[in-house]
């Protein structure tokens, strides 16, 4: 069964709703979004999150089943992989209290020099920080990539 | 002193700022409708928040300092009056650890008949639920008004 | 009768909306500023609207009839005072179509300096840019103000 | 060399911006969002976009430069198939003046009936109106799929 390194609640914001009745579809990636912030927080505080030296190449999503006001989502957010210059996390949204499957979603991240404006190796600090969350050593490329 | 009925406590999420690198104006409104939502809820938890009987008729506000992304806003809400058909509710939102201010704001809300597409009377229930949460009872309009 | 210096017309995203069925109100202070966005480029263009010298400092709003989804609303903009270190925006939002009252707003806006993070007095460039598209001289301060 | 079916022009407004500077990674599905919202106009105009009969399941994106605030997204959007109960999109952004590739996506539709809350056929009506905006015949699967 997957697990996740991290975890984050979100509340649904009225604002995050759409005349469909519920949560609108792009506001998953700003859960994605909140639940990076979280995760980085907790082994790099010291750098904002306005200043992380990684830009999102990529993005997949699975929708299962819509949030609603008054709901709070559990975001879960692996690391999947770190290669070179980039790495993959993996997502599930569940709603809290009845643990209903909300959405699925992977991101690739690549790590980017804003000054020199392009792609940048993975600094040390930033894979021993993603290992150290998740608790084990990370591939370098993803499952069967 | 001016205190508040109810307080909410609102995390940033990187969402909410602009290219100035601080929290967009409009976002504020959406943090007082999240106070309304978590006030709404303490006194009438059976309506949902997408069935509430009234509109947004008026807000001001005054912005007094940026918000930025990482800080956690503390809002105070206080219901000021309520007349026949709408009623009044002022706010401050300050930054909670520093305690900084961050903006002032009010609005005037018009209870509404979703279905006949008109105002209505404030319910006794609302009056009613809106002093229990304020611990006193309320006058029938503005200070001054 | 009211006019305004300046007309913008914005087509109403789905994503503006909330599970009330129409626009949420908080949008309709990101439909000033793209209104402002619009107005700045008329006299400014030289200068990215990221780059602007000011902030909003106070905004109040009537809202008169919510905006839905497939809309088009008009926002007319004027310019009515500007004194030392700020100045004075009107706003009307009106269904383009039939004419529809969706909005009235007022905002001042403070002259920034943002590299010396205080308040500066408003630049000549944008005083006369501002009497420029307003077609008049500016009275220094809000009428009985 | 790919083309689309529609073509949608969208103002980037400042408030899709964050932080970084430049356009928020969510705020592309929105713009994909703008994008189906007007192709929908084009065949289905009596069908208000808040009542389309169908559900976003997947999606898929791809980030190849940032976008900015003052720029024009010119987004295409392709039918690529339609199956019994669902359909897939295809879309470019593109930077409207430099033509500089912003991202690229794929969405998979499902047509559910919101009454009785489960998948349904795709209509016929909505199979031919995106064949007709196609100006083709549709596969039934994914190429390859």
């Amino acid at each position: 069964m997957a697990t996740y390194d991290h975890y984050t609640e979100i509340e649904v914001r009225f604002r995050d709703s759409d005349a469909m009745g519920h949560v609108n579809n792009a506001v998953y990636l700003t859960y994605l979004e909140v639940a990076r912030q979280a995760h980085w927080k907790t082994f790099a505080a010291h750098v904002g999150y306005d200043q992380v030296p990684f830009v999102v190449a990529r993005v997949t999503m699975d929708f299962r089943s819509p949030a609603m006001v008054g709901e709070t989502i559990r975001v879960g957010l692996r690391t999947d992989w770190v290669s070179r210059s980039s790495f993959g996390l993996s997502y599930e949204l569940r709603e809290r209290d009845s643990e209903r499957l909300v959405a699925e979603a992977t991101t690739v991240l690549v790590t980017y020099d804003y000054e020199a404006k392009r792609a940048m190796p993975v600094p040390d600090w930033l894979r021993s920080g993603l290992e150290r969350v998740a608790g084990r050593s990370l591939p370098d490329r993803p499952p069967g990539g």
